[in-house]
């Protein structure tokens, strides 16, 4: 499984994926699932994938492909496109395409399975506002507001009341980087197939480039001691509720 | 949908149960999943339901119809049966076979569909000690142990992370009941088909009766402090995190 969250914040987006992928709990592998695409001070675009390796590895390949092929346009390449809303169309019909090739073949041999794979698209251009995309596999997509200000892919529910109840288009930057890193760690607690290490992206906004880009290891100090302070934090709150 | 949670903690069981069933979103009503069986000081058991409502009736009229038969046996009915083992096999047995009944009924129309259900059966018998199962809608059961003290049905993913953090066997039954209830509060707040009111129950080891039997209501006002009370500590707590 997989776990990914991004924050659409006043200040800027804040991104976290885990890295884990599983094809069974004996077949277990580290593979990144945050992609970063950058023009420094003109665009930058930050995609989480989450699903069938074999469709978002696909999709990742040709979205890279199409920048660096020399007939690319504005219909075709992620860093000419008009605007980050053009960016989730041309990354969702890709998304939407890859997943029903894959499924087809897979279906040669097993009908009943689909190759079903989602993204977090989130970035800005220079111009435009900062924006944050949930793709799914049809290749449609819904966007993140102020009402509801956080998408989530993969395994959302164990990370999910945390979120619901710190995240507010307000939360700063360092707030939002803290509630991300502890939603995902009640995650990895309950579900074995998410895990470390992590990617951590900032996009602060106005920027229109990564202002903060981290993996976070499984022996990250600073990461254990959040983790075991959140934990003795929720002890001790509970113990002192009437 | 439904959440039901079991604590298995030295000093007793605590059982909560929401009320909520739907057939799609616009077919919503209040039904009991908590029943309890009593022979105050010889027996007591309480069984919570989840799935299929027409497959938990069912069991539940059987396990009555059978406790009250002029030619009941130890081998028919829970309030015979020598053990809460033995209960788990009387009540899993009729899972089983009800399960399966209404499936193939339902496949008659609908071969894709299957009537599935779930309980937790916990209690206690004089001379033995107090015991949970968790049975699946096959007829087989796990039971809780000391290692992981606790047993959910249903929408169990919000409300865990809680609980992996609060509770050992050496809790109270008052921490016990202030965690499930913190527990079906965080998943109430994510998923609308787990609704109020809710049913607590009580054993206290040793007694072989209902120790404490509440009904909650939407309007309980100590439900809603507890319920703000834990929302503002994670608040706060998060906020003092480093």
């Amino acid at each position: 499984m997989t776990y990914c969250v991004g924050l659409y914040l006043n200040e800027g987006l804040v991104l976290l994926s885990d890295t884990r992928t599983n094809a069974g709990v004996d077949n277990i592998a580290v593979y990144r699932k945050m992609f970063v695409f950058e023009e420094p001070g003109e665009r930058v675009i930050a995609i989480m994938t989450a699903g069938s390796l074999s469709v978002t590895q696909t999709v990742l390949a040709k979205l890279e492909e199409a920048i660096h092929a020399p007939d690319a346009t504005a219909e075709t390449s992620i860093m000419q496109a008009p605007s980050i809303l053009a960016v989730a169309e041309i990354v969702g019909n890709l998304l939407s395409s890859v997943s029903a090739d894959i499924t087809e073949k897979i279906n040669r041999v097993n009908q009943s399975t689909t190759a079903a794979a989602s993204m977090i698209l989130a970035g800005q251009r220079r111009g435009g506002r900062p924006r944050m995309f949930h793709l799914y596999q049809e290749g449609n997509f819904i966007e993140a507001t102020t009402d509801t200000p956080y998408l989530q892919i993969g395994e959302h529910k164990y990370g999910k009341p945390l979120l619901d109840r710190v995240i507010s288009p307000e939360t700063s930057l360092s707030d939002g980087q803290k509630a991300v890193l502890l939603s995902m760690d009640s995650t990895m607690r309950s579900n074995l197939s998410v895990g470390m290490p992590l990617d951590l992206v900032i996009i602060k906004t106005g920027e229109c480039r990564v202002h903060k880009q981290v993996r976070i290891e499984a022996d990250n100090k600073a990461f254990r001691t959040l983790s075991d302070a959140w934990s003795n934090a929720l002890r001790t709150s509970f113990r002192e509720m009437p």
